[in-house]
């Protein structure tokens, strides 16, 4: 089924560049894909997803429904001094969560992974490939990872709490008193 | 429909008791629903409600399909001594939630929530009435309520990484370890 536009046929490659990079996420994970090896199997040039996607996280987070922002916010905490790191990173985290479009993808993806093994896979894949590496390196505890996993479902349960459920007074609360509250805790896990 | 059994009837009285909660709790919330309210309008002796439920918080949990433990799991740790209070909570918490019952229930729960708006009050019912009044009130903090939230959105998190997206190592990671990580941000929040 083709769209009607100004450039014929551009979207359709774009849903079957998607398509392809869905696929070949779930069967290899996110770190064993690559740009590459989704452009020749979707039959384009590398150069037109770096066009249409920016990166391969962008792509990612587009093939699998994550929020759009997420991988953005990893990348805009990721230079940060260690002091800084915990409070930028909820406040960054509250920025895409609070967003009306996150908000729906997040809803979406909870919904479909509850459901569905692929989309909890999906998840799997970006909170253990990406979210987590973020936040364990920042940690001189031996149990780093498991300690990273214990921050990150502080900020997936605030999501839950404040967009799901929306118990007050989370729901209402301004970015700034969540990140206030939130960010010592997230510090003694952090080095 | 009828259900055949050794007392004819019997199924049929309970699940109607059932029924008629899960409309009144949707209707006033937990606070104002009582079991004399239910019990008058099922048309039944309120001693029979004890009979099958036990208890208002019980009835609640098997109205709504929260899993059932969770009542109990308050009433475990409501009388125990401040500083034993976070580590117990967590523990009790895992203990509900890493049951295959309970996991089902909770998937089932989340489904929902995301779904069904009466589902997800049905949960807010839960967590603002019986789950942030036992751990506020072991808070002194001017903001006491959002504190008891965000301890709140941290076992809401767990549970989700733990169960629905299943991150490592959080997944296969022991109860005792979770504790003894988890409770010390919770103590943070507490008087």
């Amino acid at each position: 089924m083709k769209r009607a536009g100004r450039r014929p046929g551009a979207p359709a490659t774009r849903d079957a560049i998607v398509a392809v990079a869905r696929r070949a996420f779930a069967t290899h994970g996110y770190e064993a894909t690559t740009l590459r090896a989704i452009a020749r199997e979707a039959g384009v040039d590398p150069a037109l997803l770096i066009h249409y996607f920016g990166s391969k996280d962008r792509l990612f987070a587009i093939a699998t429904g994550l929020p759009s922002g997420l991988p953005l916010l990893l990348q805009a905490v990721a230079g940060l001094p260690d002091a800084d790191f915990a409070e930028a990173l909820v406040r960054a985290y509250l920025g895409v969560v609070d967003s009306d479009r996150s908000r729906n993808s997040i809803l979406a993806l909870v919904r479909s992974a509850v459901s569905h093994e692929q989309a909890a896979a999906t998840l799997r894949e970006f909170v253990t490939a990406q979210l987590l590496p973020v936040i364990a390196g920042r940690s001189d505890h031996p149990d780093a990872r498991l300690r990273a996993c214990l921050v990150a479902a502080q900020l997936v349960g605030i999501a839950m709490l404040r967009h799901v459920v929306r118990a007050e007074p989370l729901a209402s609360a301004g970015p700034d008193e969540i990140a206030a509250l939130t960010a010592p805790g997230i510090k003694r896990h952090l080095r």
